[in-house]
């Protein structure tokens, strides 16, 4: 694509071109080379480096000699440049080796990849992709141009909304894990409930949503979840929340709209959590958290022979506070 | 199913009926809805509840004009109710499109779902369910009544017990995490040991379970796994405990019988934990644990604002208790 | 094999022997039985010990009539011994029942399981084997020796080194977590760059490494990383690292050369961590740590009604020390 098209369809102001270039390809600035274009969030990045990209996207005009686009956002221009450069994989058709089981209603224009096993009574949007390797459990319904990546899970009865994303190795709909007491053995407690994933979410690879004992589990629309996070039974997720890498939540928590779970946090059972609640890095929560707060307890490591002695002290708090006293 | 038929399998005390009803579903006290039965715990979750089931379970009479089945325990009665309303899947059958090796015993009335792979010398028992896409290696032995979700798989010489269940996601048996140096590099130890389940473990999705070096890493009967659990190679984990979800237990521990480890739990390598310990979520575990204690080291997350302020003076404290002195 | 060819194998020298013995297996000490071999890392462990092997490996001669092999090292001979007894799996040949799509270049000696996808435009080294179930995306490249497991995906346009060896449920390239805010709504950031998986990397089970959003995620040569780690978008791992189970570590952090990430440590975004860094088990890291150093903030289980105590006077630290002033 020429420059001078990106300028266009990013409606920015070209500066610097002599003569119309071809881009190629995109890049971070320190990676980007000759063909390649790139962007400047902030001039401070700029200090002591070497560009050697043909183009880059600025919101001020730089003190550089190559060709540039000057643009309010050059961040999200850049975003939107990806989305042109690098279309989305044109898949369709479903293969002769999947195995389509009776009662299935497949909609137009969908993809259902090798190996992929859809049981009774499923319904399928249009447009939707399932990659190879999947397995969609009975009466699952998965709503339009939902993205399903290869070797996920869809246990029975799960309802998957629209523009869902489901990265690799997800498990969707898991039995819970409940047990109760019956002479000294765990007994199971049978979980029959169902999961709701609504539409626009976005769920990482690896990551495990269980179904509910016998009501729903519900992630609610524009959420987005990273990889290896567990979502326990019952649970809800309020709106365009980010639940971050490797979070755990236990069972029946109820997580507001505009969260922010950060990596590693840990959400004990039967938990409220407000509206626009941050809760920073590897924190625990063991009590409701009121809305609109930032929350922690996370540590920072610091060297281990100091970190030691902190502990040291730590621990002998509670003597040493009552001999003060 | 009648309402008068219910109260009769569950040995209850059926009052308020005028007619007998319907019962088509079961749902949580604040979902359930006409056609639907319920159950309450205790008296006290009424409080300000609009209830909608057409019946429910209670302990004692409520004052309530709804139908309602006494019994000594709602909330177990709630839950053969649940085995009673929601059989089994029926599966049954060897597909054709999975793929048996030769040398393979496989008991009677099993199933084996498409696209599941079970290599040479494998032994499975009557009953066992092996769902779509799974991967069983060689001279693995599966016991009688054993379900295994989809896209699990199970490396080579594991034994997996009678009545386990194993969800998808699940990888049995890979390596260990192991090496030694030479020449200030990392080479790796050679797992040859094995995996062994034994009868009534569950295992949750996406749990993996490592081999051991040359002898045995052993999930004892009745022990409950939840999903994304690491147990490492060589581990030894008692009966009838209950791992919760993101805990992970280092090489060679050896867990006692009846011990809870909370979620997100690790556990040092070597470490042995007593019978009927408890250890609270998030904690660390880095020295043995003596039997029947309860055990934590996990933070409760506060406003970062006030945490700041704890943080600042912890890692102070080798300095002010300096002072102090 | 008989006990004098063991010997000879390690160059060790042989004691105690009366007549030769068939060796049949190896075990720990605590293990092993007739007809298997163990080995004594150091004497301390034997005491109280009943030792029911035919041969021990041992640095110094024991003062038991059990036969025995003086070596160096005991325990990399035993390594040794585990190679020689238990070679590799013969797995050979393209299964019929996998799904090799056009334009795919594949070496020689190459093992392709049942119900494999190979997308278009992927390369294959020779000897490379790839169990069943597992998804290789568009163009992605895998050199000579690789092992790749059962249900492992990688998406497209990955790089995959030699000697690698990636276990069962990894999925490699998916989409790192990356969003801007548009009216409100979460937008996702499209992720096009690579995986490059360096050569003599390990990757434990269920382990996820995202894609870059335009660049690379790294994982340099000689790398190993356990089960159940996270490593987000745009990371760099240097070589000879190890990362053990349960590790995250989020987007674009730069992690050294043979530095140690213990179990459950979290590393913030855009870190850089120097080489030969040691960080303790469960620990946080929010800054960047120096070259060479040992770094911790993991706490340690102790008494639950203890650890309670330290707690209540921990997040009165503030108002305590105020006080005292």
């Amino acid at each position: 694509m020429k420059l001078s098209q990106i300028a266009q369809l990013l409606n920015g102001q070209l500066v610097n071109l002599r003569e119309d270039i071809e881009i190629r390809g995109l890049k971070s600035i320190n990676k980007a080379k000759k063909g390649e274009i790139t962007f400047v969030a902030d001039k401070k990045y700029l200090k002591d480096l070497q560009i050697n990209a043909s183009a880059v996207l600025t919101k001020e005009k730089l003190d550089l000699e190559i060709p540039q686009i000057i643009v309010d956002n050059p961040q999200t221009s850049f975003y939107r440049l990806i989305d042109i450069f690098y279309p989305e994989e044109e898949k369709a058709g479903i293969s002769k080796k999947a195995s389509i089981s009776e009662n299935v209603e497949i909609g137009e224009n969908v993809y259902i990849g090798e190996f992929t096993v859809i049981e009774e009574g499923v319904k399928i949007g249009s447009s939707v992709k399932i990659y190879p390797n999947c397995y969609i459990g009975k009466n699952t319904v998965i709503k339009d141009n939902t993205v399903i990546y290869p070797n996920v899970v869809i246990y029975r009865d799960a309802v998957i909304g629209k523009n869902v994303i489901i990265h690799s190795g997800c498990v969707i709909g898991a039995d819970g894990f409940g047990y109760y007491q019956e002479n000294g053995k765990h007994k199971k407690i049978k979980h029959v409930g169902k999961v709701i994933i609504e539409d626009d979410v976005e769920i990482g690879a690896n990551t495990t949503i269980d179904r509910a004992m016998v009501d729903e589990t519900v992630i609610k629309k524009g959420t987005k979840i990273d990889n290896l996070v567990m979502i326990a039974h019952n649970c809800e997720i309020g709106e365009n929340s980010i639940i971050v890498s490797q979070v755990g939540i236990a069972g029946s928590c109820k997580i507001g709209k505009n969260v922010i779970l950060a990596g590693q946090v840990g959400v004990a059972d039967h938990i409220t959590i407000g509206d626009n609640v941050i809760v920073t890095a590897k924190s625990g929560v063991g009590k409701n958290l009121e809305a609109g707060k930032v929350y922690g307890s996370g540590l920072q490591a610091i060297e281990w022979s100091k970190w030691k002695k902190v502990m040291f002290y730590l621990y002998k708090l509670p003597e040493i506070i009552k001999k003060l006293k």
